[in-house]
């Protein structure tokens, strides 16, 4: 099925933008004539040209009659920086639109195929939707809820431990798993740990690989126990210390050092804490936490997807670090579910990935 | 390569016969004469004949001339129930021998081959020879050490939970999990579990399939807690009680009701077990065992092979049950170390099998 295969094309392409497109989603255009490929581009970042807006112009006068392939319904709303696409197609002669997916945003959905339709132009719509849903699913989450796309990233031994008691987490997971995570933080707009984590092992929560892009890092830290020392806290970019301390002695030193500070009252809800991220146009966060933080994300229900790296070994120990631990627990009938399941190896380690289902799903 | 094509179907013939020949191999042969199959068998059960035999018995006098593959070296000791293959295989007046791997009884091993080559036969030795040595890994392990295959089977949730806080474990796996445990019982020659397990679950450990077989069943009770009505009592087959109470009453009870029973002094040592289970031929173990068993089975060293099966679930809590409890932990530079990690999808969950390094491959 030709349609399938260009389709397929788009989402190739988009995917090349990975990490860069925040908040916009990822978007691929393939411009085809008489089966044949004449012009194809992919959107890169905010404020840049969309993928078929730069394709079009690549294909110039031969984009008549031709047909047009994008993973995302073309835009027709003009509440933002760069003019709407269904006009660029429909300027441009272009005979037929195959779209993987409609806009998952509610104030367009829909409107952008029903525009093209109003100019004569046959629309496709639903060509490998799956595919194309799971490649913005950052976007369509942010966009249809206002918060950003949770993933809770875990390193555990194959016995479900992700550190002795006395705290040793470094290093359970091979290199090739380590390597992974600094690209999971470079796609991500925000990574956030707790204090347990930063007082154990001091991390730097960075993008350390070839041109990775540092996200934002928050920090649980309730009660402001961070050391000034801290390497989250020196080193470049952006911090932000959500704690109930209102100390203003510390929080003024903080201040000073360019640390942002997000105050909560008695228990912190993280769905408030998401929604605020959001407001920031946060559109993904990717949780690097402990026992306990990665047991109050999932309470608070705010776990989309899980990465559960599995190392080839055994620690044991009954008060060694459980992957999710928290004073709560679920009962097996009440227990948080994971649905589509993948596993793929890892150099010496496994990853399972999957997401959570919601309660409606249950 | 057609050695490779014949001795691959000699371990497919060997293996219909799992968990019916111990203490005995599994064993396929298969007679070849101008590269078509003229007879073949496999080794059923201890007492009967052996596979090389039974196919040669089958091809009768067309024997002569041609090749025969089996999986195992021929018997040429005369220590046991039947003849020795060697003289089977001269007598028929085969010409060429394909074996996978040589006996690893080390008073046969090579033996057979020496005395096929000896009268005239050509003999090949080593085709698929890793795959022959894990379809009897058992076997290999019991007659190089006297002491049986230990498979630790855990069944826990992703976060590496077997339980809640309050002992609730049924069911974390799924129906398909579940009854590939009841066929690794009917495979095993015993199954071990612990006190605390008996009375959470009051399990039956039993192989509810058709034709399954039950496993003789060992329970670590050090203080004679089980209760006369514990299922694992009441429904056959054969239980042992390992304990260091010597309570003649409690003692005489379950002697009369056909228990048997091993005391130990102070600290049970699961070698000084295996050895006891080895000189009964009990030549696999299956521990299905709690946080605290599956630990102190891991660190007495008597674990071969893991198999953890992985539910989609999250249940969290610090003090729910983890995967391998116990007083004692490994720090991550001596972690127990997993070889040849497996998976695959059993139903709804993950199943990783590998095999625990010995000390000397770390």
């Amino acid at each position: 099925m030709n349609d399938e295969f260009f389709i397929r094309h788009t989402l190739r392409l988009a995917a090349k933008a990975k990490g860069t497109t925040s908040p916009n989603p990822m978007v691929g255009a393939v411009i085809v004539k008489r089966g044949e490929i004449i012009a194809e581009d992919f959107h890169k970042k905010p404020g840049t040209l969309h993928a078929e807006a730069l394709a079009i112009a690549k294909a110039g006068q031969r984009a008549a009659g031709s047909t047009l392939y994008v993973n995302l319904e073309p835009c027709c709303h003009t509440e933002k920086r760069t003019p709407p696409c269904t006009g660029a197609v429909i300027n441009a002669g272009i005979g037929r639109v195959v779209i993987a997916m409609t806009d998952p945003n509610p104030k367009v959905s829909g409107k952008g195929i029903r525009e093209l339709e109003k100019a004569g132009i046959e629309v496709k719509s639903g060509i490998l939707e799956e595919e194309a849903k799971t490649l913005n699913e950052v976007y369509i989450k942010y966009i249809t809820t206002g918060k950003p796309f949770v993933t809770l990233k875990i390193a555990m031994t194959l016995d479900g431990k992700i550190a002795t008691p006395e705290g040793q987490s470094k290093w359970i997971t091979g290199e090739r798993a380590r390597k992974i995570v600094h690209i999971l933080r470079s796609r991500a707009d925000a990574v956030m740990t707790a204090i347990g984590t930063v007082k154990a092992d001091n991390p730097q929560l960075t993008a350390r690989i070839s041109k990775g892009r540092n996200p934002l890092r928050i920090v649980i830290d309730p009660h402001l126990e961070i050391s000034p020392d801290a390497r989250i806290l020196n080193i470049p970019p952006e911090t932000i210390i959500v704690t109930k301390n209102n100390d203003s002695l510390k929080i003024n030193y903080l201040d000073k050092s360019g640390i942002k500070i997000l105050l909560f009252k008695e228990k912190l809800d993280l769905n408030w804490l998401l929604e605020i991220l959001g407001k920031m146009e946060i559109t993904s966060l990717l949780i690097e936490g402990g026992s306990s933080l990665n047991a109050h994300a999932l309470e608070d229900g705010i776990v989309d997807k899980v990465m559960f790296f599995i190392a080839p070994k055994i620690i044991g120990g009954r008060q060694s670090y459980p992957a999710v631990g928290g004073s709560t627990y679920r009962k097996l009938e009440e227990a948080h579910r994971i649905k589509d399941m993948k596993i793929r190896r890892i150099g010496e380690d496994f990853l399972i990935e999957g997401y959570v289902k919601s309660v409606n799903e249950l």
